[in-house]
């Protein structure tokens, strides 16, 4: 049996069980759901044996049904896992890539190059005006700007880049339907028709400091590099510049005047190695090389792991029994050239083998 | 026959002959003024020769007598050059160290370690008070703030550095007893009396861009570092940095914010690798491992000449008769140890040697 989707949302549901561990799991490909039940800790395995076994006796039901009746209820609305057609692969590359993003907006502001423009919530005028240039210079060079929805900063990144026509991700502490700071409805509502909301937090949750560390991690992590506006020294924008290099994403700092205290923490990244910015310029000349190469790249992430359905259909497909090549072709919905080069990589890689009788997937070793 | 400082005055105002090739001359040890004439050019040849012998009707003996009446008018007033006791050993490092520099002032001043502060003439509120705050900070941590005397953050500084109790050296455009600009004039009596000004043009020399150059190149080369506090793009701040680093002196420069056009070329500089202060400390701590070094040199500096008399005053008393060393005593005013010290290193360099009746100086190689 294949894994589905209320499969996936009911293992991310899973006591005892997080993105870390919920994402080695998943590398193991072990088989659904045996093989899950299996590698999982105990407390895990049987609040799965339970839901599988009695859904309506599981708690795991009840969040499985509230995930897919919020999807349901807009066009707007979306779930996003790892496989999923609009997954941005960038996330792979994290050592614990979200099980599951709540999405709220048009997906296709994950198909543009993302770039976070983070600072703080107390901005001086200069440092306002400096958001809200980049972000509208950066839309206009086809960039979805990236930012956490708060005052300051943040905010006036977001507005700026729907003003110029360009699309924005605002990823939230809070539940996807929350409205944090409060005085943000407005653009969380622009946010919601011409841009992306994205949480890993289900309807209901209140904003927590605490999700802010995790929040700020998926800012940098859906960014090819983030750029710091304005952040005093100890702010939690030089928390996100730290977590962008250790995610090997650019960092990028406008300098500032040293009396300006919003300035400290951009020198002090600049003193880091961080690349000052006085233009656009400064940010497309450090990313024009690997932008490319990013779109397309040459093998597989370090440390990624294989999707949960769609990306390798096939995979998905098949099992210790053999089946057919036509037969893969018409279920997977591919073509026979498409599949037959993705079946020669996969048995070159050792994941499936040809027998008498079709195709079979190997044991991970 | 040991060069005085007529015949010095005398060779810094013959014709053809630049501060460059003087230097190199004097390299050469030639003996005077046999030894002069023979190496000199034909136009300087002559002229020296014909101040030698009838000094009524040569034209330098003029600028001789005008130099020395200058400095015998005041107490304040002195000629500088190569080898006099507060000549500035950081000039010998320089490929064309000036021959001769007019002083007015507190010689002491340039016994501290000196820093450069440059700046546009055209500075922001923040500009002129980073100016006086640096200025003071550094002449509270004991150095001489090294400036050009123009409008803006030199003069600030200037300022500044004596109104916190510390010297102060203005480097001048126009003769020594120039006042330009005019509306310096208080801040000119004030260097006069408690700082000291500095000039390679007599008196009477008008102001002109055409100096300022090799202005900037002596601010920097007396100094071990500048500070550029804001500077636009392609200004004369930014020529003092690019010659400060050619002089192997350190680079510092303030941050500013991009939209300063007076912050761009600090901004610039940083991005080139220039040292980004934001603190007193930030100096310090670039300077803190080569102050003492400077102070007490390991060994002769690359391209630095012999002086013209007092610094070597054992080597000046010298010829090719033996002098007896308690008459080498008597005439240095050393005492017997560092004689027989500096002997035994000048012996170990080749340029003397021990004969009977006493020491000879060598030829030079």
């Amino acid at each position: 049996m294949t894994l589905k989707l209320r499969d996936w949302l009911a293992l991310c549901h899973l006591p005892k069980v997080g993105p870390r561990r919920l994402a080695e799991l998943r590398a193991a490909q072990p088989a659904w759901p045996d093989g899950w039940l299996a590698v999982l800790p105990a407390p895990a395995r049987d609040a799965l044996r339970l839901w599988l076994t009695r859904p309506a006796a599981s708690p795991l039901e009840a969040l499985v049904e509230r995930a897919l009746a919020w999807e349901a209820a807009s066009a707007t609305h979306h779930l996003l896992y790892p496989g999923h057609p609009a997954w941005p692969a960038l996330l792979d590359e994290l050592s614990d890539p979200p099980p599951l993003l709540w999405a709220w907006g048009e997906l296709s502001a994950l198909d543009a190059p993302g770039l976070a423009i983070v600072g703080t919530r107390r901005p001086t005028r200069d440092g306002l005006g400096n958001a809200a240039r980049f972000a509208g210079e950066l839309a206009g060079a086809g960039f979805c700007v990236i930012s956490g929805m708060a005052m300051g900063i943040d905010g006036r990144a977001h507005q700026a880049a729907l003003e110029a026509g360009g699309p924005s991700i605002g990823v939230l502490g809070c539940g996807i339907d929350g409205v944090y700071p409060a005085r943000h409805g407005a653009l969380y509502r622009a946010m919601r028709e011409t841009g992306l909301l994205l949480s890993e937090h289900p309807p209901g949750t209140r904003a927590n400091p605490a999700f802010f560390p995790r929040r700020n991690r998926l800012i940098t992590g859906l960014s090819l590099g983030v750029l710091v506006v304005e952040a005093a020294e100890k702010s939690g924008s030089l928390i996100s510049a730290r977590l962008a290099g250790e995610q090997n994403r650019e960092v990028f700092a406008l300098p500032g005047s040293l009396n300006n205290p919003q300035a400290r923490g951009c020198l002090s990244l600049i003193r880091q190695g961080a690349t000052l910015v006085t233009e656009l310029d400064d940010i497309l000349a450090e990313l024009a090389h690997w932008v490319p190469t990013r779109a397309e790249p040459p093998g597989e992430p370090a440390g990624a792991v294989p999707p949960v359905t769609p990306e390798e259909p096939l995979l998905a497909l098949l099992s210790d029994a053999p089946t057919p090549l036509d037969l893969l072709i018409e279920l997977s919905g591919q073509d026979v050239l498409h599949c037959q080069q993705r079946l020669l990589e996969f048995e070159l890689e050792g994941r499936v083998a040809q027998v008498p009788g079709g195709w079979v997937r190997l044991p991970t070793a």
